[in-house]
């Protein structure tokens, strides 16, 4: 079931089959897609997923499934309220990979975030993709930021171990993110649905390094997409990265829209389900 | 049933109780004002509207709400494939007030476009408030912009006859409308949910004008809302208005997120009714 998720993933927003070396480019979710699986129209999008397939049973039905969840505090001022638990930063544990001397080869950066993740987690050792959401999926004090990177990691064995580190990205006046500016250089290269690009590398050393030295919240919540299993590690930074406008203005063009509806805090009955009644 | 959606909605977003002269700002919906009504979180939030109170029946159950209600297609290039019905632009049947030329008052330019809506629908000649959502709730080409104003008409004898007014609201990295930039200059003056400030004066002549050459959407919904009363004439600008990078971020630090899930197309089932199946 995690597999069938990733598969659908890899369609969904902007997605890298291959990071370590040769990076391909799949073209963000669109509506010129065939909407055989999922959408994020109205009798495809969120509020239907559970009645489009039997495999998405928990996107409609799950009762912990509690992402995307909103951190009802303010996060800063009132950690120990929120639902969340912050994981402690960990660039001490960052290991380098060999070829992370010899430029050129960024995979040992990621290779040794994922290993720093790993000495968190000790189960999903494997980034398998990045995609975008805009608006963000997770809400800070209510408020969706503009737009939010997910990096899913898997373990090595296939196994159901997925973990997630989320960043939400904050528009601002002159804001620049290098990386971000470096992977949406690529975009006009896929201005069609069903598109991909090769891209040569992606320097993610000073994303790498700043994201080892931020801290996150975590949590155990499901898939933001069908089959909206559980079971997912989610890492959330505490901190949103900047992005320019007129990059934002390119991914809005071309990705639209496509965050889910907010669902019920961890635990609670899914907002679906609460929605049902009377209806 | 409408004059009370009008009482919600002057405490939701930023409101105007009197437009034409000394103009009151009420704070923008919040998480600190009591969620007595309604509120934009989960169990409390557009999803579950129907369940708060037996008058909101038809934010779960309505058959013709049809609001917020995508454009399916590119509104620019296929026009004839969209639900909504452009209504010409209004520009020379605009009538100025006395007023106008005095300066200073410039209730006689409201007056003027009031007077030249009520020329195209002839059932909602008084500005009552405008307000503001974001992200945007309708979508074009099924993507959200960033904002939304709406501009709320009702008729002289309280009737419930509602016109509402929409311009969606675009960032752009340079971008910038007077309009908005000096209403929202007065955000300062109401850091705390429930405060209010007098305004002497806004100058609404630019925008007016602009207005008055706009060409619309068209099409009959319902309130955004609890109790999401039907039978709202809907206009909506087919051109976004630009907004500084930075007023949006002092828009979005006070009003956070406030638009409600897309419905289904106009005279299709209610999207809960059909997300209610299975659960």
């Amino acid at each position: 079931m995690f597999l069938a998720a990733i598969s659908v993933l890899s369609f969904l927003p902007i997605a890298i089959a291959s990071c370590a070396h040769g990076i391909e480019w799949m073209h963000p979710f669109s509506t010129d897609i065939a909407h055989g699986t999922f959408s994020y129209e109205t009798t495809t999008g969120p509020l239907n997923w559970h009645n489009l397939s039997a495999n998405n049973f928990l996107c409609g039905n799950g009762t912990n499934i509690s992402k995307p969840h909103p951190a009802r505090h303010n996060v800063r001022n009132r950690a120990a309220r929120i639902a969340l638990a912050r994981c402690p930063p960990c660039a001490k544990r960052r290991v380098r990979e060999p070829g992370d001397e010899r430029g050129g080869h960024h995979g040992g950066d990621l290779m040794g975030w994922q290993r720093c993740l790993e000495s968190q987690t000790a189960r999903s050792p494997l980034l398998l993709l990045f995609h975008f959401h805009a608006p963000s999926e997770h809400r800070v004090n209510l408020a969706h930021y503009e737009a939010e990177m997910h990096f899913v990691f898997t373990a090595a064995d296939g196994a159901a171990k997925i973990t997630v580190l989320v960043f939400l990205i904050q528009i601002g006046p002159g804001s620049s993110y290098p990386f971000l500016e470096n992977i949406f250089s690529y975009l006009p290269s896929i201005p069609k649905a069903g598109q991909a690009t090769q891209v040569s590398r992606v320097d993610m050393r000073g994303f790498v390094a700043h994201a080892n030295q931020m801290s996150y919240y975590q949590y155990t919540g499901s898939l933001t997409t069908p089959p909206c299993s559980e079971g997912v590690s989610w890492y959330v930074a505490t901190t949103p990265i900047p992005m320019y406008v007129r990059t934002y203005r390119n991914l809005k063009n071309t990705i639209g829209s496509n965050n889910r509806h907010t669902q019920n805090a961890l635990g609670e009955m899914n907002i679906l389900q609460v929605a049902a009644e009377n209806l």
